[in-house]
């Protein structure tokens, strides 16, 4: 029960809340891939409760699984927490999942984005991508809220709103060849402008993981509350990371919302470094056409990508000693927010984190 | 989020409702099984599209799918159908699927028989049926209704209730070798007691499918509402059917309810004996372990087998001179419903009818 609709959510008076807008529920999907996830997708799946019962502290948590790990999904999560069958190809609900939009009425309803495992036949991670594809749909199907389809590639985790017109997304991901080389950066932000309903696009310039997501934004910053953001820093000149961080920070500080706001800029150290261990990459299966994970690559593990919920946060750690400037950088920034970490190890191991198997559904 | 309740229905001050009583929805599963269903099931795909859309009319509609057929049963359903991913090994909800029970506050929870595919290794009709064992699971799930699990083989489509006390049924079917063989007539009626809230069973003989079903009660008789039933007939005293139907009739005649009124029986011929063609038989798999579909095999058609829906009834019909008669019984007793009849052959031939693919879910 969801009516395709021809038009867009600008056009509809529908806008994308920010995430730290108040939410109905979070949806995730659970692990199993063996080509990606190691010794079966056990350690994932421990991770993933893990994150679902922190999140679940705060709102409603909703996990679909395929059916042939339904029976075990159910059985390792709270019974608070809502299992449906939903059928995908890697659990990465941020990006192949729904972004919903609202309006002033309550009404609530679904943007439909194409999927192609972060680059398809290009620079994709893997190959089919056709379950994550029908996310959306089966989303939209459950909970009977309208769906739009927007005619272009992306991820959730590549774009950070404001609720008030201010998106915040990357030149390495938006404008990658393996995502939509068809349209110029006009004919793109036309459409964020379009989905979203935002009126003014903040380009970065790259994220931490280029042979991944293509430097996903939710690795790098996000938004506080409108007109305050969050930016990750090294101070490690000698890392990589360094100056492209540098520079994101500058674009941020030049910057001014949609609002005409000048931003205010916080920043949030990153954890040191984190390669794969041969323990860790040896029970993971070997699969033409998808990603290596070998010991030595290096993860993207940021404290940047959590997630904010209903009066909480749920930000993953790394038993870094940043760990701890991370935890109090968000308890000071979310002072009426509860911080919870989660282990983020486990989940960084296959290439994202704590916002990116996650995805919020707003109260209408 | 479906918490498994440790005591009964009863016990906690729940009764299943009649089918007469107001519904939430009607649940359905999409048919694919090609070792039943003809020609890789799309006659009968087309069948359900028919009989969703009739209920549709009435009430909502949630039809479950496997995820490889979810988008072509997306497709061919309208869209105020919902569709969601429910893996099944059949689509026989009636029998695999919850039975919904209500308080006096209006809250609905879900009762999870054991279901062994009508007969499990000693007389079922397909092996595995594992799938279908999850089906009360995720329906509730998706509902957010808690659950009882009840310690007996049943299917939905072998007893009709009152809703006032009184369940009826058939000794062929409780009785059978291949549902409870431990447990005595007497047992089976106390978890009748306990799981349905009633607290008399009224003991029908036979059914018309003793291979298939085992004579479930929902192709010969039930409940038009407290107090009043209808039960199935044949006028041909050459028809294998005639004696049990006679003795149905007359076990009803003889009956008085939980609250110790007496029956008013009406009754409604049998279409025509209908047998599998060779052109409806070949298009079907042969599998090991799953019952034959063969030309000449004689099918269970009964009108019986309509649902009752909201302001509704879903009639099967069959081509056949009784069509009219069974329409206009149906129009006489429901008369404050519309009778809508669909094309029935094509279910029958798999085994059942519109009252075995469909379950209600009562209004809270």
């Amino acid at each position: 029960m969801t009516r395709l609709l021809a038009s867009t959510p600008c056009a509809d008076g529908f806008r994308m809340p920010g995430e730290f807008e108040p939410h109905a529920r979070t949806w995730m999907l659970w692990p199993q891939r063996p080509d990606n996830w190691r010794l079966g997708g056990k350690p994932a799946q421990r991770a993933w409760v893990g994150v679902a019962t922190a999140i679940a502290r705060f709102e409603p948590v909703t996990v679909g699984a395929n059916h042939d790990q339904y029976e075990n999904a159910r059985m390792m999560l709270p019974d608070d927490i809502r299992v449906v069958e939903i059928s995908s190809n890697d659990a990465w609900i941020r990006d192949c999942g729904p972004t919903f939009v609202v309006d002033d009425k309550g009404q609530v309803r679904a943007v439909h984005w194409d999927f192609n495992a972060w680059g398809g036949l290009y620079d994709g991670l893997y190959f089919p991508w056709e379950k994550d594809q029908m996310v959306p749909l089966k989303v939209a199907e459950i909970e009977s809220v309208d769906r739009y389809k927007a005619p272009l590639v992306m991820e959730g985790g590549s774009f950070h709103v404001d609720g008030e017109g201010t998106v915040m997304t990357t030149e390495e991901c938006l404008l990658s060849p393996g995502r939509n080389p068809e349209l110029s950066r006009e004919q793109i932000e036309q459409h964020l402008r379009d989905y979203l309903s935002v009126e003014k696009v903040l380009w970065l310039e790259r994220g931490i993981d280029p042979d991944e997501t293509n430097g996903h934004v939710d690795d790098v910053a996000c938004f506080v509350r409108p007109g305050v953001v969050l930016a990750a820093l090294t101070e490690d000149k000698d890392d990589w990371r360094y100056e492209l961080l540098q520079d994101n920070l500058a674009r941020l500080r030049d910057a001014t919302d949609a609002r005409g706001r000048r931003l205010e800029v916080h920043t949030v150290p990153m954890p040191a470094i984190m390669e794969i261990t041969e323990e860790e990459a040896w029970g993971i299966d070997t699969a033409e056409g998808s990603i290596p994970r070998r010991p030595g690559d290096k993860t993207a593990a940021s404290y940047l990508n959590f997630l904010i919920c209903n009066g909480g946060i749920v930000m993953p750690s790394f038993d870094d000693p940043n760990d701890a400037v991370a935890k109090a950088t968000l308890e000071r920034l979310f002072p009426e927010r509860d911080v919870v970490t989660v282990a983020g190890r486990e989940i960084v191991l296959g290439g994202g984190n704590v916002h990116c198997i996650t995805q919020q559904q707003p109260r209408g």
